[in-house]
């Protein structure tokens, strides 16, 4: 029904020859303004990019979008959503090889973008399948582990979580506890002990990337653990109910009791920080892209109704200087962070991206996405309680988003050290 | 002692091939952080551009800047200015042709960029004599009126001045009064009589670009009026003194008292509001490039400040959180701002630039400036008061470029208007 | 258990005397501050009202705030809550006789705070009883009216719901739909159709206060319906379900097919808006309140979060300058809307407060506790996402509480008018 | 010309009583709203304070409001000024005794407000005088020295100005370096030495309150300098010019070499940080009350300007709704302010202000008035760039307000200290 992002066609839309000075004769036909895309981005990517986003959005609105209503209402998550997004061959789709799709940084950003204009639960299950997962393996493991685990992952068939954040330890994961020590009885093998919480998809994960201390070294490592390897009572991921957003997504603990994992497991070369930061950083890429795809789906929305909604005299609220205001800040704001997500993509790609960088557009697109969508909830007046229109969903979504993978505030301090060169932390 | 537009060497640096997934082995080694760009728009401009950015720049540093303060403080606008700017080929720099250096759109944009970093005032002086005066004839004026006047225009040996405004209609020019008709007098001649306020550039203009409605159609029509050739007590152009900002331009009134203005100076075939708003659009894309140079400004004078300053147990403040956040918050907007004024005037060029496009990094970028300006001038405390720290300046300035060329509601009206498809100014 | 509130002890905390000038003997010895009562307003109060206020908190604190996370989640709203608050003489507090306390209107606002301290739900049941259903009776209703209701609904035993928002109409309730004409088969009796939603407690509403255009004047009459007097299929009142916030109230529709209603139930002498739109004030007046007390409990629990949550080298996130910026913000805003809230409640004892008022008090409550419950719910981080922090739960509710009973930009333009002279509706 | 403060007559405006549930026969004749006294506050002060406001307000109007735009644009202070309110009795006005008027807290907050509606820098020069060094000398100097100096202080014939803040040290004044040893060679003299800057009145001050560390114990202790008794070159006071607001009021150094103080002219008991202070805190209510003078007047000539002004179909730009919004804003913050600095002003009279609240309401009002005046600044569109509208003057000085006598932000950590029990400041 869909088109596979590996095997697209062709399309007519040619990239921008940006020689200069060639737009003397177009002046005086002004060129009509999109709402949908304010400062002309699509001008910016490669037809192929076009192509899959086009891909990516036909399956969310077609597929996901009437899901979505009753998966927030009861806490679900439908795991054949991933199973499907990876018979498009949108799952790790930046890594080449292993069945994957081998595409840019943006046009990953554009698939992500995609997901979230559903819902940002649908983005986190799918973030953490393609970025954390996906993108850890691919960058720190071996090649078996990429054999043996990449192929499954893109097809959806295996479901991966990312095991960082800890009860105690949110914002400073250099002080995780969990421990990884020689294990006593099993040979060959680590035992690990610990407990990880706020886990997208650990209930329904099969394999389990979980970072620990190294009892030996102190230094932190990543673990790849399979579930159906674990015996009984070393391996529990109880789920978190009841949260107030990101209720399309299925989130838990992992809980870790002298939990047995082969030596061959653990990522090789990589210790520290630097391995969970570095996918953290690349998921954090694709939150600045998705968020922008909530705003603009809370942008629509708000328009629609806007325009639908009669009030005084029977005038549209579309009308309503202190409504189009709201409109003009908002599509500002998302045609901005499109621009800015974009240029990182082109800079990653390139390699030359520093990991400031991703703070930055983190922390301001998300942070946008939720100032921006909170006004616009406020178009639809008493109407926004009711879930039906969507918005309030997009509104406690955008919340988390801006609180995970690096609180705003904390990104403020991470760009403040590097325009400052002092640390603010503490 | 600068090396002109017209004539720059070459340099190394390339433009960024942005093929897809190449930058996989650059993974392992970040790319250090700049906060003076911090998304690494410098990677998109070419060498051209950069060349003539870096020109720009040196100048405004070293002969401007020198200036402004004793400028602002008198009110002064030393016209030597321009003429030094012409030397260099800066003037009506993206102009083929006439002297002109016929630059791109973004190689435009750095230079007033590099113009605002020193002054808004100066960008202001700037932005009458390139982009509304040198651009509108060059758009709208016949073939004689390019050859006469652009060539000394481009030289600063003419300067101009851009009349619409009137004292009672600002945000709304299709009110003006300012009335031409057939002279009585004067055969070939109309007859000009009116009056325009808040003109940069008046009292020093040699070329006055006024707009006046014609007597037989009530049309709107530009004409091009040669202070020498107005008989005396037909023209005045007082200036206006005590002004809260922008104070190292200057600014007057256009007093026309049945001026006599040859036929051959009216705009051949543009009527309406067509014909000035063309050229504000154009006067708007350099804003929005000016005010980030005004914020960049701003961005390393706190950043200097902050680590200077000494308070509560020696400390730099910029080992502050709360300050911190403002260097954070400012620096993303810079970044944010630079991306989209780049991809508008790329648009420009390739004749895909919508109107509304300006409006809205018209509006955003001066909005974001002055936010993260006022935010930074808390920075300095007490000391902001003192003129020498330049940053209570540029506060000032950012002000009235909010202002000016469509106040910022006025610009979120023109969006609301174009996203909606209803119009709410009255 | 309770002591009810119409028969309160003394206590000793005297009423300041304020005479001028005799405070310089304490200079030295420095008066300590309280959080929880920033600006003092505890000695603005009287006896009588400080010692409602404590039942009133003492009751919330213990019977409400236990049952309210399980309400939250599942939808529900326990009735028992208008009985037991019955019992202790909160209902209707403002009202002489008929059973009612005959408070001030401070001592009112007390219990209001302290209610919603607890949950804007909880709130909104209340306010429905106390100010639009017994305020309206008590203002507009006949002797007979008084006689027959008041008694049994200042109990908890009798609820009331107010009908005035319909589905087509709702900052604009001016042109409501609903329809009162002489009943066809029912001599002596109105018969009223139309539907009425977002409806708070209409489900279990025994007594309902509609407004409905009467037909022979097209004017807006309040008419009172007996639920139990309604013929079956005349009155449907059908639960909304899935709301983003205020679950913990009960909301629907009212639908109203030719319900016979007794002519003696329409209020005597009150016509158009003026009648919905004094109960509207009254109840507003009370939002104010209570969504300050929200706004101090969302303090409390940031607060509380912010010396319990360690990070970074151990120290407690208090010690943070962006998190103590967010309390000192959150602590100033209750500070100062208590004090707002206090003089209008003052004011209107005294028959001194005008009708802008109010809304300036509800708009800038709602909007403050809005605006600051949401910073502090940062201060939780990825915790927030849990409703066992009770902080994502205000925040969805506050979002409404500024929606609902005038949306807050409509308050903007209400107060507009009052200072400008000119309306802005449209 | 104007009634003194200290006689004036009886008023017929009688203090509320606020007895309880007596409004409701006033409840169908709607009290009209007074966008000059938003929230009925006038019903708060008593006969005595109204008649002084009254005095202060027609003095401030009548014969200050000429003078200041030509003293702005000039950097000029009069010093009859402070001879004129002298002869008036508003100096030191809540001392008792001395020649001084005797009047409650919010009596002299009501004199504060009048002169900063016309200039915070008139307001500058008022409270140094008033609050900084009378409320000094009568709080910590001997009997001697309230005799000395207190009636020709208050007679405006002795002006006073107070040093504390040094070049290197602003919001941390617990590290200054001026030091006071014993004279080497004047009997019972201290020796004076040290760098005070950004002292209002200092270049015209008779007589110069100056704390330094003593140098035998390095604690801080007050200093009352007389100008005519200090040897040439020991002493010297340059105005420091050139500043970007405030500049209708004198500002300058205090520059001490080895200048001879008596012994008997160091406060006796007061030591360390208590004494600056406790006047700092004096001003800095005050300051409370001044900004939202400022702050009235600045709606005041907005609303104006709104009014006046007429854009598009010839309506007054009153009627658009983001006019009308800026307008309720500020009215809004404005109403807030003056009640919290009333409750205030009460509290301190019965000794029951904590300083804290100081830092509140002086951090507060600055933030929301500059907030404020600079939205309305924006309705006067490009004519707010001349200096006749006065909205620039009002931006400019409140900026500064906010930043001196404790920067916001660090109010902001006094604060988060005084909540959390944690200090944040380093």
């Amino acid at each position: 029904m869909f088109r596979p992002v590996c095997k697209h066609a062709a399309r007519q839309l040619a990239r921008p020859s940006r020689s200069a000075a060639v737009g003397k004769r177009h002046l005086h036909t002004p060129v009509p303004f999109d709402w949908k895309d304010p400062l002309g981005a699509n001008n910016m990517f490669s037809e192929d990019e076009l192509a899959i986003s086009e891909t990516a959005e036909s399956y969310c609105q077609d597929r996901m979008l009437p899901r979505v209503l009753e998966a927030y209402r009861n806490e679900n998550f439908d795991r054949k959503i991933l199973e499907e997004m990876g018979e498009l061959g949108l799952l790790g789709a930046t890594i080449q090889g292993y069945g994957c799709a081998g595409v840019s940084s943006v046009a990953s950003g554009l698939i992500t973008r995609a997901v979230e204009r559903v819902d940002s639960g649908y983005r986190s299950g799918y973030s953490v399948q393609s970025a954390l997962v996906m993108g850890g393996i691919e960058e720190f493991g071996t090649e078996e582990m990429k054999e043996k685990y990449l192929p499954d992952m893109a097809k959806g068939k295996m479901l991966g979580c990312f095991g960082l954040t800890e009860p105690n330890h949110g914002s400073d994961p250099g002080s995780i506890e969990t421990i990884a020590k020689p294990h006593p009885s099993k040979k060959g093998h680590y035992s690990l002990s610990g407990s990880k919480t706020w886990i997208t998809n650990s209930p329904i994960a099969d394999l389990l990337l979980v970072w620990a201390k190294l009892g030996s070294t102190g230094k932190i490592r990543g673990f790849v653990i399979e579930r159906d390897q674990c015996p009984p009572g070393t391996l529990e991921t109880p789920p978190i109910k009841n949260k107030n957003g990101l209720r399309a997504s299925i989130t838990g603990m992992i809980q870790l009791d002298q939990c047995p994992v082969p030596e061959a497991n653990m990522f090789p070369d990589v210790e520290g920080l630097k391995g969970p930061f570095s996918c953290l950083n690349s998921a954090r890429y694709g939150i600045a892209w998705g968020t922008m795809g909530a705003l603009e789906d809370c942008i629509a929305r708000a328009r629609e109704y806007a325009l639908e909604r009669k009030q005084f005299k029977g005038n549209p609220i579309a009308k309503y200087q202190l409504v189009q205001k709201k409109l003009a800040d908002a599509t500002t704001d998302a045609a901005y962070g499109i621009l800015a997500a974009t240029q990182v993509g082109r800079l990653k790609d390139e390699g030359k991206a520093a990991p400031e960088m991703v703070s930055m557009i983190k922390r301001q697109n998300c942070d946008r996405a939720l100032v921006n969508a909170r006004a616009l909830q406020e178009v639809f007046g008493g109407n926004a309680v009711s879930d039906e229109y969507g918005i309030g969903r997009h509104v406690a979504n955008l919340f988390v988003t801006q609180t995970y993978e690096g609180q705003s505030d904390i990104h403020s301090l991470i760009l403040g050290r590097t325009i400052t060169g002092i640390q603010a932390f503490y």
